[in-house]
């Protein structure tokens, strides 16, 4: 998928930009006409308040029509980055969440390096109102904020798209990229968001049958910080198998004892 | 007068936007907010067709007052940028000219330094249609321009304007973002050997007795790649810690069933 929008219009492939839940048509259209000035092309939307298509993005979009012909809209965030495995989460406020913060630059980078090694990368961007929610912000690998004045932090969707487009490009114009990131520590794929949020849900139900998300006021907190965990593990596609299996087996247990007894 | 403006809520003064013969209310209200968010303040027009004061540029500043409000209106480039030392003119199409051309992030630095031995400097913007004359541009110092896409350059002004306030905030942090959101790492220690160990045999010993390790020609195989993924993983003491407890929940899980059975 991601290889056949390498041909497209808009350059070289790059990251998907994510919107969740838009509300304006004219933010869409903005967001991708920026998209299009550097050479992104994958504009994914999470049910869009006024549903697609909408002329009023298209009308926004000045004529970046290849961007606007070739959304995908998604019922829900998961569904959206189910074929990513590498997912930066946009934020205005620094939020309480055991993951790496980096400004654009640092983010720009960090996504060329994991695009030139194939992998499938993505920004999510929040609601216009209050962005994204910790559940959604608990999908993503890292976090991307913007070195907004603390007086006056007041970027819109369509500004941010811009400045993460922007550097994107920048990125890539920088010749060789430097190496301090060193990701690739082994040639396995990486798991897809699909796998990784397959493995976690597994795992929740295990553990809910289990009793371990207790106290209920608690369950949300827990939740985030296991998915945290997982997340950070940068878990290869083989081990996310491996790891179904262990928890199927742990799962299975009780039913192994019952029988042996 | 750059003095003065030191002292506004935006911030700390920096370079003068100046918009010549700005058309739309909409495109001058949404630069402010972009200067805004970047902590530059001052604001200066060329000509604007609708006059000013503009209702429209104020309501898509969304709230960037203390710019809108400061606002200067000159009858003509020459005298805009009067009182300035060092200007910018930017440029989409690349100009025959006996100038620098550099890129937004350059152009930054350039200013910073400049701004930080007392000059007075600025960057002028053209028309939403055609830009600025050959005429404008003889009176700046350097050509800055966009890395934009070529298939599809569609940067208007408000988007100009947000890139080279948002380069020149990034110049002055020199890759640290502001203090209020902090550049958060991953700063848990990482988990001895002796925790990651641990957790590998309460892990192997509740898989052992779900039968996990089975056939018995596979064990070491099945035990080492685990352990390898386990290891590769790179967690955090505190990751262990709750990794101990989801093994312990689940190992737990026959036991409550049991108990409700």
């Amino acid at each position: 998928m991601v290889d056949d929008r390498q041909d497209m219009p808009g350059g070289e492939g790059g990251p998907a930009v994510i919107l969740v839940e838009p509300q304006l048509g004219e933010n869409i259209g903005t967001a991708a006409r920026a998209m299009a000035n550097f050479g992104l092309t994958d504009l994914r939307l999470v049910t869009p308040r006024d549903g697609w298509p909408n002329e009023r993005a298209r009308a926004a979009a000045s004529g970046a029509d290849h961007v606007i012909d070739g959304v995908t809209v998604f019922d829900d965030l998961a569904a959206a980055i189910g074929d990513l495995s590498f997912v930066y989460a946009t934020s205005a406020r620094s939020r309480d969440m055991p993951k790496d913060v980096v400004g654009p630059g640092v983010a720009a980078e960090r996504l060329r390096q994991r695009h030139g090694s194939g992998e499938a990368t993505g920004i999510l961007f929040g609601r216009e109102r209050w962005g994204l929610t910790n559940e959604e912000i608990a999908l993503a690998d890292e976090i991307v904020t913007f070195p907004v004045n603390p007086d006056f932090a007041s970027l819109n969707i369509a500004q941010a798209v811009l400045l993460m487009s922007y550097e994107w490009m920048s990125a890539g114009l920088d010749g060789a990229l430097p190496t301090r990131f060193g990701l690739t520590r082994r040639d396995d794929p990486p798991a897809s968001k699909a796998d990784l949020i397959g493995l976690m849900e597994h795992l929740e139900s295990a553990l809910d049958e289990a009793g371990y998300f207790k106290p209920d006021h608690k369950r949300t907190a827990l939740k985030h910080n296991l998915r945290a965990i997982l997340q950070r593990a940068g878990f290869a596609e083989p081990e996310v198998k491996v790891l179904r299996g262990v928890v199927a087996s742990l799962e299975r247990r009780h039913e192994r004892k019952g029988r042996n007894d």
